[in-house]
Parts: C-alpha cells; structure tokens; sequence
C-alpha cells in the first residue's frame, strides 16, 4: 500500500476495477436509491427538516466517503440515531422549518465533520471508547424510544417539540385538539400494511420461486411499496385536502446555503452537541464497517475512518444537510443488492441526484404519517430491555451503569445521558483498578512457582515475604499498594527483606513511583529491605529514568525465584 | 481489635495509658501549644478569618481526631493549604470579615465534614487517588506561590484580593498608595530575624550543650521568639500608632455561631468548594500519617482516617471555625516534643482552650505582618520546580499535566486546576490502556515457554496463530483488540485456529465482552476457531456468568502448551 493509497483508499479498488464490477454496482445502486429514498426522506424529517434535506445528504457525502473510507460495503447518509441527535441539539436555538434551523442542521455536521477529522489527525479516535457497552446500549434503547415518541405527532397529526419524554409528552398534549382522524387511519393502516408485508412478503417471494437473495432484498421493499400506494391514494382521493399532512413542493434544483442567521455564540455553544453526534457517529458507523469486513476478511483502519466520516459530514454541510454517518440498514440494503465495490456509493449519489433533479414532483402527495410509521417500526427495534438483564446477571454496576444512561437521555437529555454513563463507567472502572488484587505469594514446593499463600500450600519465610499485585501500578491504586504493605509490615514484626513481585504490572506512573518511593522509604526507616523481581521490559525502562534505582535499598531481580535463592543464601550465611 | 476498638481507636491506647506516659504527653503538649498558637492564628489570617479562630480550631478538632483517628502522631488543626482554599472558595461570597464570610467558613468546615464521613461510610476513599502525583504537586507550588503573594498584602500593609495570582497583583495596585512604611520594615526585620533563627538558634543550642532533639525541638522556635519581641517593641514604642496593624482585642470566650446568612443556595454552591477542600486534606493528611507511621511500625487504616478527620472537621464547624485537617509541620513539633499517644492532641487542644480564655490579652500588640511572613517563609519551601524537572525525564505526559495544572491553578482557580489536572490524568492513563501491548507469540524452542514473535525466536504455525494482550480488557481498549485480531486475520489468509491468550488480563467487562462475541463471530463467518488459554480466576467466574461460553465456536485451555498440543494433534490428524 503506498502512502498516497493510505489517505485515499479509493484508489485501492479503482485498480482492478472492471467492466463486470461497473454492471453489477449499477443494478446494486439503482435497486440501493430506490430504498432508501423514503427512509432519507424520513430521517430528514426526524431530524425535523424538510424531506428533500434527506435526498441531499446521500449525495456528497456518500461519494466523499466512498472516495476516503476503508470499508467496502460500508453506506454513508442519514441515519436515525444521529437524525434524533440533529433534532434534540438544534431545536433549543431555533423553530424547526425555520431558515436557522437549517443553518444550524448545516453547521452541526460542518462541526461534526471538523472535529472527525481533528480526531483523526491528533489520534484521539481512542476517546470514543468511552462509549461503553452501556453507555451505548442504554442511549440507544432511550433513544429509539425517543424517536418512536417524537414520530408518534406525524401519526396523529399533531405538533410537539421537547428535549425529552415528558416535554414531548406534555407539548403533544397542547395540541391534541389538532389531531386529524384521517391521519391516524392512514397510520393504522401503514402499521398494518408494513409489519404484514415485512412478515410474509420474502415467504411469498419464495413460493413464488424468486432467488432466495432476491426475495430476502425485495422482501425489504415493504415500507416502499406503502409509501407508493399511499401517495397515489392521497393524490387519487385528494386526502390532503382532509387534513392529511403531505410533503408538497419540492425545489427541484441543487441546495443552497443560508448561514445568515449563524453567529460564533451559536456556534460555540453547538461545539459539544456536535462533539457527541460525531463521536456517536463514528463509533455506530466503525462497529458496521467492521461487521461486514470480518465476513470477507476485509480491513478497517478506525483512524481513516474518522477522515472518511470527518470528509462525509464536511461535504454535509456543503451541500445543505445535516450531520451523516454510516448506517446498518443502508449498508444492508447495499450488501444485499449486490454491492462489489464503493462505487455504489457514488452511482446512488447520482441516482439520488438525479431523483433531485426530475423525479421530485413524484413526492408531492407523500404523506408524512407514513414516513414517520415506518421510521418508526424500523428504530423500534433497536429497543432492546434483555440487553438489562443480560448485564444485570454479568455486572451489576455496569447494569446500574446502563439504566442511569437510559433514565437520563429519557428523562433529562442525551447530553446528561452519555456524560451520566461515561462518567459511571469510568468511576466503576477506577473503583476497580483501586481495589486491586494483591497477593503475598510463597513457593509451590519443589518448584520455581509462586503462588498466593491463601489458595495454596506454599513454603514461606517469615523474615523474608513477597507481595505481588495483579494490576497496573498508577494513581487510583499506588496509594493502595502503599497502604496494604505498610500495613502488613506492623502485623508482621520479623520481617527483614520484601520483595515486590512485579509480574502483572504493564505500565508505571509518577504517581506509583512516588509510592514505591515512599515504600522504600518507610521499609528502610523500619530497618526493612524492599527488593523487586519479575519487571517488565516497558516498567524497568522507566524506572531507569527515575532516581528511584538509585535510592532502592535493595535488588533488582529478574525472577523471583533468583530473588528467593539469593535472600534465603544470604539470611542463612549471617 | 474489637468493634468498639475500630470504631473508636482511642480505646487502644488509652488501655495501656500509664501515668509516665501522662507526664511526657503533658510536657510534649505544652512544648506544641506555645509553638503552634503564632501558627494556627496566622492560617486563620490566611483563610480571611480573624487570627482568634485559628485557637478555635486547634481545640474541638484535635480532641475528636484523637479519640476517632488511626495515627497515633497526626496533630490536626488549621493547615496552610486548607485555610488558603477556604478563602479561595469563600472570597466570592462574602467580605472577609464579615459576618457572612464566618458563617461560610463555619458551612465549608461543617459540608467537608459531612463529605468525608459519607465517603466513609460509601467506601468513596478511593476518589482521593484520583488527586495523581503531578495534580497534587502542580496545586502545592501554585497554591504556596498563590499563598505568598496573598500575604506580601500584609508585609507592606494594603487591602487586595483575588482569587488568581492576576486578580491579587490588580487589587493590590489599586491599593498600593496605603502602603505603610513602618510596616515594611517590620516584615523585612522580621524576616531576617526568622531566617537567621532557622539558620543558626539549633547550631547555637547545641553549642550550649543542650540534647540534641532539645536544641532541634527548640530550634523550631525561632518565628514564636520573633512574635514575642515585636510584639514587645509594637506595645512598648505604640508602632500601631504608626500604622502597623495590630490582632487587636480577642474576644476571651467560647466561639459563638452565627448562621443567618447562610441560605440553601449558597450552602450548594459551596458544596464543590467544600468537596475539594475535604479531598485535598485527606490525601494530605494521610500521607503524613503514613509517614509517621511507618516508622513506628504502626498501622493507619483510611477509611478510618476519614471518620477521624470528618469528625475533626465537624467539630470545626460546631466551634465556629473553618476546615481543619492533619499538617506535617504541626505533627513534626508534636513527634519532637515527644508526645508518645494522642493524648497529646487533647492536652493540646486543652492547653489552647486555657489561652483563648486567660492569655489572649497578650496578642493584643501581635503585628499581623510577623505572622504573614513566619507563615509566608515555611509555605515557600513547598515549592518544588525541581519536581517538574524530575517528571519531565520521566513521563513528558504527566509533567505536561503537572504544568497544566500548575498554570491554571495560579491563572485561572483552584478549582480549574484541579479539574484539569484530574481530567488530563484520566485521559492519559485512558491513552495509555486504549493503547495495549498486543503480540503475537510463539513457542520459545524447547521449552512450554510462549514469547513474542518480533523479540525471540520463536516457533509458529501458520495456521495457528497465538495473540496476548499485555492490559486489562475493557470498554477503553476492547475495541482496540477486535480491530487487531480482525486485521491481523485480514493479512494472514491461511489462519484456522486463533488462540488468545489471557496471562494479563485481570478484569474483563460488558463491553469487553461484547468484543469477544464479535471476534468469535466475525472470526467464524471467516471460518476461524477462537479459543482462549490461560484464564485468570476471577475473569473465568465472569465468563460463566454471561452467554459467551455457549456461543465460543473454540475451547478454553488452561494452559497455552495445552492448547497447542491440542489444536497441533488436531491439525495433523486432520
């Protein structure tokens, strides 16, 4: 792979692109745009922006991404979970509909896009691993409910906003004299028509002795086949004249940008909404890519990935849309289709775009209530309670973790949410580390193996005792290691010699050094010699950099047997 | 040790408490109250108070910490880092010399209290590790810098205050034209007297043939000598006529509590203050204790430091007074007078009570500017820029953390510096173990010893491929494991049998968990077999608790030689 390959992946696949790859990647794409058109349109709406802001976001984005990303398969666009976060971050600064509250959409995925990008040129992708099973469990099941709430207004006809369940509640109650029976029959029946369709629509297929892939792709085509035979009955029986909400005139010509309303306040105050829907983002998008490169061996490189994400959300924001990342049911759409190469992410952009450009007066009579119902049935099942009680039996504080998450996002903010569940999972984490596991170990007889005197029945020398921890030597548990040896040296009076045995500890810092200071410190003014044995490669390296080898009473040994022969040899000579 | 005995330490040595023991406490006490009054009035001036209530807190605190702490030599009482967060937290809120500003004192003593008995109660004493060796050490030199500067307002007699060393240099410029001549020589007198007090009274002592740990006990007593004869020549030649300010007239009462300007509000606002304060003088104090200890070979228990303290410093509150906790300096003068039991922190705290009530007449010509510089010079010496030097060798990172925190406690507050010292630490040590030492091992030639494949040489399989993780697997690194093995397997196509080996991993979680079941799966759609050798214990009593054992496509093997026997013989027989 050659450097210039490494930042542009694209160029990869380009080289044994063929003729036959071309053919199958245009059916695949052709079959791909007409999919996703109603569910970009639908997450547009989510992200409660107009319909054809959804048909925008497939475009520059997913070229931009095909060209950058590191994953073959990966879909790029709107996807719900960051549509919902678009939502809940804009609507504090402006009315949805609202001309700032598209500038403010267009500047959440320009920030987004920056600080992908940031994060993959100061290498902090680390810093998305704080979205810990729970935190991202316990949102995402909040969150879908959220949504399912959100949409719940389409299908009655009614208006809400509200950054949680009991705002969204209560304004939705406001405004239940507007609710539109019709409405409500067409979203009955859209439910009755998709969860029907999703359930018998590939059997059917089959019997009808289509491929099982082509069955399993077009029995997918569900929602696509309600949003068309509901668009003809509304413009057939003209049902937006009784109050059925449509999607109605759609400019048919290429976006354009009004940050007019923008200012650096706004902007800064958008910076950490932004922060989490990129991080958000890049980890759902990250765990997608690499489900589907395991299949085919394939590689991912999570730090290109934030370029390609981080280039994706850039060109977002270029064309007038709101933040995108790569989605599981697009790339499924995708795989299923019969996508070979990233090229079919740039021929659905131009189908997309040319569904902007000609096809747009088709969407004129496409009521909302059944993009918000199918919306709707799909997020729902990302609900997911068992994911509980499976962590409640492994952890309970990681379940704790997990419903505080969940209670938040519900209850206060997505904000509070994952702040909430990152900050448990890194306290829990630290109360672990700081309650480490330490050992005063004694020979196995008749071997050179040390084990922990408590399990095993170990030969043992009361002048001479070895401790060994089993963690990490920093500060949430140096001071721990301090405490337990000096408190095990006032129990036991006869002790000359202490041996830390240094088998499990990766990584050292100031903080631990201090304490191995202090250690040895305290040991020698108790007439104690303090000796290590068994130090990893990395620790002695820095240990070498301290003054702390010079100061040591005792020996350095490379194994704790060596440590034991040579200390017993001397005890006995004097 | 019974019950009562843990909770109520005390007990232990007052068993054994004899009559010879009560003499030398009783001279060892009186000794510590003549060294200690110039002191502790001096760190009630530092906290904004008035000096009378530095008696105040050297008397109920003492005695609760003596009856309820482990350490057998800890003297708590007013310290300088403490007093000084207690005017840096309570500046904003009220005028020092207020009313208002005493009652915030009394809240911060009695919240800190409250702060260290719950974390008591909850365990929380490992959120005190969190203070890492370059927080801590950043915070004391800008604190001791901040300090000095803060008490400079009284060697020359202006107003200024502030609560970073920018906010203090702007007020006291405002105020400079009332800047006393009388006084500024006084402080630079002063000044010299102590410095060549420090330099030569021990050496003088010890010329007239007075014990060694006589003339050094004495020799501590050069800043008392120095308060003594200004104080003198103040009465004798009436110098506060001339602009020297004075202690003045001390109410000889019991201290009495004022709360009515203390509402909820404020009592919340408080409460981070409050919680800082609780932290920094526990990690404080327990270090000395520790010190102290180890010595005598004795035992110090932290959570039991933390009801000791917590209760010291709810008594701090019920006499009217401000955050106490246990001092180097005030246990040095205690261990030299030969105090032998905590006895002495009661004799002490009763010493104290007789000369708030009797003798208090006597600081009445106390120049405050010979208490600011005493305190100033002995707070100096905990600035440490060698200390960063030191680091930087060490670990650029967390010098980098330590400078940080060092800046922002000096430019920006306290609490800033705190925050981001922590934070920083977090993240690098975060950095660090979502950074992992992973290898690929082999079988070192002969023996059942397995290394890695780039530092020995080793035998491998080609088809059997082993991986070591050298760090606890969890949230902040699972990822980073899942990414390795997927494209480790990428690049190596004739993988069949993947081995992980576990030696190093001494806690696993959900989310690391979670990476294992997608190594597993995407490792058998890619029609590898994921096996696990070398399992620790506890981290084996976790993977029974969840559903990862039933789904694991490959075996668990006690050992690494195991497996490899194993999967060779199956390989072969194949």
């Amino acid at each position: 792979m050659t450097r210039l390959e490494k930042y542009l992946p694209a160029l990869i696949w380009l080289k044994s692109y063929s003729k036959a790859d071309m053919r199958t990647d245009t059916v695949a794409s052709l079959i791909a745009t007409i999919l996703l058109i109603p569910q970009s349109m639908g997450y547009a709406l989510l992200a409660g922006l107009p319909a054809v802001v959804g048909l925008y976001a497939g475009i520059v984005p997913s070229i931009l991404y095909s060209l950058f990303g590191t994953s073959r398969t990966l879909a790029v666009g709107p996807v719900a979970i960051t549509s919902m976060m678009t939502a809940t971050v804009a609507m504090p600064f402006a009315l949805p509909g609202s001309e700032n509250y598209a500038a403010i959409a267009i500047m959440l995925a320009f920030l987004s896009g920056v600080f992908l990008v940031l994060m993959s040129l100061l290498k902090m992708g680390f810093l998305s691993n704080l979205l810990s099973h729970p935190v991202i469990s316990g949102f995402i099941s909040a969150s879908a409910i959220l949504i399912a709430v959100g949409q719940f207004k389409h299908f009655i006809g009614v208006e809400a906003t509200g950054n949680n369940l009991i705002e969204q509640a209560q304004s939705m109650m406001l405004d239940i004299e507007s609710i539109s029976l019709p409405t409500a029959i067409l979203s009955v029946l859209s439910i009755a028509a998709i969860l029907l369709l999703k359930r018998y629509l590939t059997p059917a297929l089959i019997r009808c002795r289509l491929p099982l892939h082509l069955a399993e792709l077009f029995g997918k085509a569900g929602p696509v086949l309600v949003v068309i035979v509901s668009t003809a009955c509304v413009a057939f029986f003209s049902l937006d004249q009784m109050g059925i909400s449509i999607v109605g005139h759609v400019a048919s010509h290429l976006p354009t940008i009004d940050m007019t309303g923008m200012n650096l306040d706004t902007m800064i105050a958008l910076l950490p909404g932004a922060f989490l829907i990129s991080v958000v983002g890049f980890v759902g998008s990250v765990s997608v890519a690499q489900s589907f490169a395991a299949k085919r061996k394939e590689d991912i490189n999570p730090n290109q990935e934030l370029v390609g994400l981080g280039l994706a959300n850039l060109g977002a924001a270029l064309s007038a849309s709101f933040p995108v990342t790569g989605g599981f049911s697009r790339s499924v759409v995708n795989v299923s289709a019969g996508a070979k190469t990233p090229m079919t992410g740039i021929l659905t952009a131009l189908f997309m775009l040319l569904t902007l450009l000609f096809f747009t007066p088709l969407f004129y009579y496409l009521p909302k209530a059944v993009l918000a119902v199918s919306i709707t049935i799909s997020i729902l099942q990302l609900v997911d309670f068992n994911d509980f009680l499976r962590l409640y039996r492994f952890s309970k504080k990681e379940a704790f973790a997990l419903l505080a998450t969940f209670l938040a996002v519900l209850l206060v903010s997505m904000e509070t949410g994952i702040i909430l569940g990152v900050t448990l999972s890194l306290l829990f984490f630290l109360w672990h580390t700081s309650h480490p596991h330490i050992a005063v170990v004694g020979r196995l007889p008749g071997t050179q193996n040390f084990r922990n005197v408590k399990r095993f029945d170990v030969e043992t020398d009361p002048q001479i005792i070895t401790v060994r921890i089993d963690e990490n030597l920093f500060f949430a548990n140096a001071r721990v290691l301090e405490d337990y040896i000096l408190s095990l040296v006032s129990q036991h009076k006869d002790i000359e010699h202490l041996i830390l045995m240094c088998t499990a500890i990766n990584m050292i810092d100031a903080s631990a050094l201090d304490s191995l200071e202090t250690i040895d410190e305290r040991l020698q003014s108790a007439g104690i010699t303090l000796h290590l044995s068994e130090i990893k490669g990395p620790v002695m390296d820095k240990l070498i950099k301290s003054s702390f080898m010079e100061q040591l009473s005792g020996s350095i040994f490379l194994t704790q047997h060596q440590a034991m022969e040579t200390l017993s040899r001397q005890q006995s000579s004097e």
